[in-house]
C-alpha cells in the first residue's frame, strides 16, 4: 500500500474551489474540507472518459452508484445492503434536509451533539425544524479528553419531545468513531422515543485501519426501523464539488418516506458524482487506503509538532477524517483563535465557535495536506505564540 | 460560423446519462432534453484540465460564473446586468422551489400556462404551493395554431390571490419566445396585483436567430420590482449533470429575498458546473452558433417528414430549443401517443399529457440529433401510422 502525496503547491495554487481561492496567496488554507491529494487514478480515467464523450446529461434513473455503492460497504464494513432502498441527491446536506423536511413538522425539535459539524445547525433550521444543541460528554483521563455522546441528555431531549436525532458518524470535528454500543444505546432511545435518526456517516471510509466503523443501521432492528444513513464519496476521495449522495433506508417505514420525497430531489444528483462515485467505491479502495496513511502519518507528524512549538495547545487524536480539533484555551487567545491565527499567522483554520457554544476557543485544522504545509502552518502559529 | 454534428452513435451509447440508458438500444431516445452533440471545445479542455488539478472541491464563494454570465447576456441580449444580485444553486429547479419557497405560504397558489414542462407540477408542490395551472391562448391561421399568454386568464388568477407566476421564457414544448410586450403585461399586471414572477430562462440561449429573446427583468422596473430569473448553460451547452443554475435579480426587494435563503442552497452548486458555465458563456458562443444552425436544420427536416410522411401530425416550429410539440390527435392513437409510438415504432417521445391537460394527444419530441436519426424516427413512426 503506497501512500498518497499531496500534489505539488503549485497545482494547488491553480485550483478554483473555495480551499484555494477565500483567501489571499499568503495565507496556508487549513480550513474547509477539501484534502491536497490528486484524485484517485480510476476516478481521473472515469470523467476523462466522460468528457470525452460529453457524458453530462441527467444522471440515469437506474443509479449506478447504488451497486458500487452495496458492494463498497459489504466488503469494507460487512455491511448487508442487499434489501436496502436508495436514493441520491446533490450532496449528504441535501439529503439531510429532505429527510428532515420530511419527518419533521415546523418547529419540531431535532438534536444535535455539539461540538459538530457547523452546517447542522443550519440545515436543521432549513427543513423548518429548531435546533436543539446538547454536548458530548467529555471525560478527561492521562491528560486527554475522550468524549462520547451523553445518553442522560439524549434520553431526556427525546423524552422531552424531540423528534429526529442528526447523528454524525464518525463525528466531525473530533474524528469520533462511535462504538457499536454506543450506536445501539442510540438506536433502543430512539425506538422508544419514536425519534427519528439521520446518520451522516461521510466521514465513514475515511476511519483508520486501528479502528471500526459501525453503520448506524447495521446495529438493531431498532435502528433500521426508523433510521437513515446519508453517504457519499465526497470526502473520502474528494469529489464534494461532483454532486452526489445516498441516502440509505432499510426499514418499511424509511423506505416509505423515501418513496414520499419531491420527485425532483433524484434528479439534483450530479452526473459526475455518479460517475467518480463508482468508480470510487469499485476501484477507489487501494487509493483510499494510501490517503489513510498520508493521513495517519499526517497525525503524528502535527502531534509531534504540537508537542515541540505549541505545548499549551491541546488535542485528542482524530480516529476518523482529517481534521485536528485544537484546545487553544490555554494560550489565552480568546473565544475565536482562528481569527488570531488567521491575521497573525496568516494560517486559515475554521472558528471552533461555528461548531457550537463548546467550541469556544478552540479551532479546525485540516491536516489533509502535504507535511511541509503542516510544518509551515504549526511554525507560523508557534511564532505568534512566541510574540504574545 | 460551423454547424455541430452529432456525435457517432457508438459514442451516444456509451453515455450513461438518462437518455442513453433508460430504455432498451432498439429504442430511439427522443425523449429528455438532452443534445446528442459533442461538448464544445472550450468546455472540453476546462473539463479535462480540471480533471488534471483535481479541482473537484467546494465551489468558491467568490462564483466566476456570475460575471462570465453577465458578459454573455450583455454581448448576447443587451442586458445589463451590472447592479444585479446574483446567487447559484444546483439546478434551474432547485432555484425555483427556493424562490417559491421563500415567496409564498403554504398552499398559496402559483400560476403556470400549460402545456408546460412537466416538473413546473412538481416544483411547485415541492415549495409547499398548489399549482393554478391556466391554458395558454391559441389562435389559428393559415393552418397553424400560435399560443401565447392568456391575459385575461392571467389577470383573473392574479386578481383571484395567486401569489406568484412560474413563467417559461421562452416556453418549453412550444419553443414560444415571449414578445417584449407580452413580458411588460406580465410586468405591469404582477405589479398590480403584487404578485412573484420566476422567470425560468434555461432555454433563452437557444433562441433562433431569427427572434429575440427578451430577458424579463429587462423589460421594466414593474419587472425588476420583484421578479426573478433563472438561468443555466445547462441546457444550450448540454451539461445539466455538471449542476450549476445562477437565479438573477435586479430589484432591492429581490435582493432581499435572495440573501435570506438557506445558505446552504450555494453550496449544492456543482463545481463542474461553474467551470463548464464559465467556459460556455466567455468561450462558447461560436459553437452555440454552430448548434443552432444544426437545430434549425433540423426543424426544416422535420418540417419536411412529417409533410411527406405523417401529414395528419400538425406542429408549430419553435423559436427556440429543440423541443418540437406534436399533435397526433387527427391520428386517432388517444390521449397518450407517446405510449403507442414507444410499443409499436420503438421511438421514446414524451408524453403530452404530463404538460398539463392540455397536452392529451400530443407528445414531444427531442430533435437535437442526427438529421439520420431523426429521419429513422419519423420514417418508424410513419410505420405504425400506415398499419392502423
Ligand atoms: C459531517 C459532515 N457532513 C456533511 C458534510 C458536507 O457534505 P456535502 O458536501 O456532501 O453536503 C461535511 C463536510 O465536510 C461533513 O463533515
Ligand atoms: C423550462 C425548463 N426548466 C427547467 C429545466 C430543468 O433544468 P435543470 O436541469 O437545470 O433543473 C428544463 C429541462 O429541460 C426545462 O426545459
Amino acid at each position: 500500500m503506497n501512500p498518497v502525496s499531496a500534489a505539488p503547491l503549485e497545482v494547488l495554487r491553480a485550483r478554483t474551489s473555495e480551499k484555494w481561492t477565500e483567501h489571499p496567496p499568503d495565507v496556508l488554507p487549513m480550513f474547509v474540507a477539501e484534502m491536497d491529494y490528486p484524485l484517485a487514478e480510476p476516478i481521473r480515467t472515469a470523467l476523462h472518459a466522460a468528457v470525452d464523450r460529453g457524458d453530462t446529461g441527467y444522471v440515469s434513473s437506474s443509479n449506478p452508484v447504488f451497486g458500487a455503492f452495496r458492494g463498497f460497504a459489504s466488503r469494507r464494513w460487512a455491511w448487508d445492503l442487499e434489501d436496502a432502498s436508495f436514493l441520491s441527491t446533490a450532496d449528504v446536506s441535501m439529503g439531510i434536509v429532505e429527510i428532515l423536511r420530511a419527518v419533521t413538522k415546523p418547529g419540531d425539535r431535532v438534536v444535535i451533539t455539539e461540538p459538530v459539524y457547523a452546517p447542522f445547525f443550519d440545515l436543521v433550521t432549513e427543513a423548518g425544524a429548531s435546533v436543539l444543541a446538547i454536548p458530548l460528554a467529555e471525560s478527561t483521563q492521562t491528560g486527554t479528553t475522550q468524549r462520547r455522546l451523553d445518553f442522560d441528555a439524549l434520553e431526556s431531549a427525546f423524552r422531552d419531545g424531540a423528534r429526529a436525532f442528526l447523528l454524525c458518524n464518525p463525528h466531525n470535528p473530533l474524528g469520533l468513531v462511535h462504538t457499536r454500543e454506543d450506536l445501539e444505546a442510540v438506536a433502543r432511545l430512539a425506538a422508544a422515543y419514536s425519534v427519528t435518526v439521520v446518520s451522516d456517516e461521510i466521514h465513514a471510509p475515511l476511519t483508520q485501519p486501528g479502528s471500526t466503523f459501525t453503520p448506524y443501521l447495521s446495529v438493531s432492528d431498532d435502528a433500521r426501523a426508523t433510521g437513515f444513513a446519508v453517504h457519499s464519496a465526497s470526502k473520502a476521495w474528494n469529489i464534494a464539488g461532483l454532486k452526489c449522495a445516498v441516502i440509505v433506508g432499510q426499514g418499511e417505514q424509511s423506505a416509505e418516506v423515501m418513496a414520499a420525497l419531491p420527485i425532483e430531489v433524484s434528479w439534483r444528483t450530479g452526473q459526475f458524482g455518479v460517475l467518480a462515485g463508482v468508480a470510487a467505491y469499485s476501484e477507489g479502495e487501494a487509493w483510499l487506503d494510501g490517503v489513510l496513511a498520508s493521513i495517519a502519518a499526517n497525525i503524528d507528524l502535527l502531534d509531534q509538532l504540537l508537542a515541540e512549538h505549541l505545548p499549551g495547545v491541546t488535542w485528542t487524536r482524530p480516529n476518523a477524517g482529517y481534521l485536528a480539533w485544537l484546545d487553544f484555551r490555554a494560550l489565552g487567545w480568546g473565544d475565536d483563535p482562528a481569527d488570531v491565527i488567521l491575521r497573525e499567522a496568516r494560517v486559515a483554520l475554521s472558528a471552533g465557535v461555528d461548531f457550537g457554544e463548546h467550541g469556544a476557543g478552540y479551532a479546525r485544522l485540516n491536516l489533509a495536506c502535504s507535511p511541509d504545509l503542516l510544518t509551515d502552518a504549526v511554525t507560523r502559529i508557534a511564532q505568534i505564540s512566541r510574540q504574545n
